[in-house]
């Protein structure tokens, strides 16, 4: 078990801010004054301001600054073309009213590493980059991980193309308004090709590591996951003359779905959310003609994931016909379980426990990542710090001081292991 | 029982636009071309169109043309100021995606008869108006009557400086931008003092003239109605990692409340609608920090109504605490039972009947109007037009043009029967 918390060493600053410099810069962007959260959207005002941020650390460390033909930034140490690189970071975005380390962490963590390892005079024997990959979170177009699935060719132009936000906005246009091309926007074999290892360090999204007490861990594999939008189409109608016999209300058949979503995933031992909902014509004083409301599931394997959202399906198609609402059932995205690279997190657990010769806690999460993604092209890894609440996409997601700290001595090390080879 | 519809006579065009080219005049205006149903929420561009084809048909009937210091349009034949006027009228707005008729079949009803008693050469004994009240669906601010309830002095000026829309713009700032001076807003006695008789014809919100088989009807009350927002809090957080065990998702007992709210009223023989909701942050993948609900809910009397909104209120704190939630209730508007003036009331249906000898409809309904809140101030009644669906508050709203017709026939006999006293 480490515990790396209380050494007390500063990580070494660079030509960039200290980590707590570089966590200063970001705090107030994309915050909103009311809520605390952060409202970092892909190709908004606020996620310009995080690129900024990020090209600016990276040209302060002398680093070679890059955007990827999908807008993924990069910040190399080293010559890409020699491949072979070690590359690590996250993503700057941010889910409606997310905190602050979700993905912040995780780049702010890869530059100070990289100043640590400068400090410690390491010598490269591969290339490094520090990267951020664009719409993490799929906040504005529903899809998360926009950015690294167009790299490793997991969503296809066309269906990119398609993407449209909440006001009608595709993605195209979207990115078009930040400044940057659509049409140049596909798989990137050529850059993954280069990468040998992807370490990707995140905010803990549960209290494993707290029920443990350690202060970082490394991840095993990722829960299969999908989401799933549901359209109850009932009739709209005068709420206050027309009979409640004579009414088609989807929100009722709505109401009954998320009670049953509850129960089969408890059922289950898995969990299933309907955390985003929109209704029409949304009228205090109408009965909606549709409410549309979105499923996000996920359990430690396909098999019980399969069970959970055919039972919702299943149970939500009855609750419709008892109300005369029709409805349309669709899988908006849908990752399989990903296991991680056996050998690289084999090798992070050693290295993380050579100090103390203590077990490194392994874990499998519920939460998909850009390392996700790119398992299938590249050996990926993940580091989580501990989250002393478990919560996260929430103002009141968190981590320490010193915990933060840890993290980024154990990714320095880890990237130091990798890097010397 | 009457039956005008069939008489085949048309109602004689005026200076301005006959009934038909009134209804094609307005048919375009704020019409969602996807949804095919109207959006002309209170002064924004759609509401300005709107009160521009009044003012229009205003002038080319030669009437005096005014707007009173709450926005409502007002369009005189004869001295306001000579006092006991009958006044007729609706309004032009609209709910979200509602229908064509609520609401403006009352406004172009109204020139129509004028121009119909014109024809009939009747004299005046007493002035005339037509009256366009200016947002009487409260889609935008919330509050419904928002013009009449300012005018009746039963909305204060505070109160209505406070009302704010869904993007955060306060009513005044909304009338600034449409032109017209939130400082000027408030209650307007004499104009009320000026009044004799209020006459609104609408669309009827059910079925009871269809399986009567009557064109026209008249209304007898308006159903005590309340909205009440509910305020679930809980706690955001990730939907893939947070255990269904430490989670305070308020969408669940908001959709306990959801069922509870129909139970109740199916009990009671009321109605009670959850027809507008919004979440925060309302992420696919984040458990809500809050859900909000409106409740619209309505009896034939009052006692019921306390029932039944009573009940849905403890089910609701009883499944807020059992899953640590907080609730809050605000009820937003409550407009006791209106009985409408039982000499007017009886007047109308004498004039209606006396071609027939048979006995007009006399209806309960369970809409608000602006004729429920002038009802406190001055004699009121309603006439209404057969709904052969009943649906309303959508573009599935109807109502045939002989019915329509008889509409017009039916609201210029009673002017006439009123004016020439």
């Amino acid at each position: 078990m480490t515990r790396r918390s209380g050494e007390g060493r500063e990580p070494v600053a660079g030509g960039g801010g200290s980590f707590h410099e570089m966590w200063r810069d970001l705090a107030p962007v994309g915050r909103h004054a009311e809520s605390g959260g952060y409202r970092r959207f892909a190709w908004t005002a606020a996620d310009a301001e995080c690129r900024a941020w990020f090209e600016e650390q990276a040209r302060a460390r002398g680093l070679a600054y890059e955007v990827d033909r999908n807008g993924n930034q990069w910040a190399w140490l080293g010559d890409p073309a020699q491949g072979d690189a070690v590359v690590t970071g996250s993503h700057l975005d941010s889910v409606p009213d997310g905190g602050a380390f979700d993905g912040p962490l995780g780049v702010v963590s890869a530059f100070a590493a990289l100043d640590e390892l400068r400090g410690r005079n390491v010598r490269f024997a591969r290339p490094l980059a520090v990267v951020n990959f664009g719409d993490e979170e799929g906040a504005r177009f529903g899809l998360a991980c926009v950015g690294s699935r167009l790299t490793a060719g997991r969503l296809t132009v066309e269906q990119a193309h398609r993407l449209t936000d909440g006001d009608g906005i595709t993605l195209p246009r979207a990115m078009e308004a930040a400044g940057y091309d659509p049409d140049a926007i596909g798989p990137d074999p050529e850059r993954l090709a280069r990468i040998g290892a992807f370490v990707e360090l995140h905010v803990e999204q549960g209290r494993a590591l707290d029920l443990t007490g350690d202060a970082v861990g490394v991840a095993s594999a990722i829960w299969p996951h999908g989401r799933w939008r549901f359209d109850f189409r009932g009739e709209a109608n005068h709420a206050g003359t027309t009979r409640l016999a004579d009414r088609r209300d989807p929100m009722l058949s709505y109401a009954e779905t998320v009670l049953a979503a509850r129960r089969e995933a408890a059922l289950a031992g898995a969990v299933a959310t309907f955390g985003k909902i929109a209704a029409e014509p949304n009228g205090v004083n109408a009965i909606p003609s549709l409410v549309r409301g979105w499923l996000d599931s996920r359990a430690a394997d396909q098999q019980t994931l399969d069970t959970v959202v055919t039972g919702i399906e299943k149970a939500a198609r009855e609750y419709a016909a008892a109300h005369g609402v029709d409805l349309d059932v669709v899988r908006e995205s849908f990752t399989p379980v990903v296991e991680f690279d056996h050998a690289l997190r084999d090798e992070l657990a050693r290295v993380l426990g050579k100090d103390t010769g203590l077990t490194v806690p392994v874990l499998g999460t519920g939460a998909g990542h850009d390392a996700g993604i790119l398992s299938g092209s590249v050996p990926t890894a993940m580091l989580f710090v501990r989250n002393p609440t478990g919560v996260s996409h929430s103002p009141a997601e968190s981590a320490a001081e010193d915990d933060c700290v840890a993290g980024v001595r154990a990714l320095a090390d880890v990237l130091e292991g990798l890097a010397r080879k």
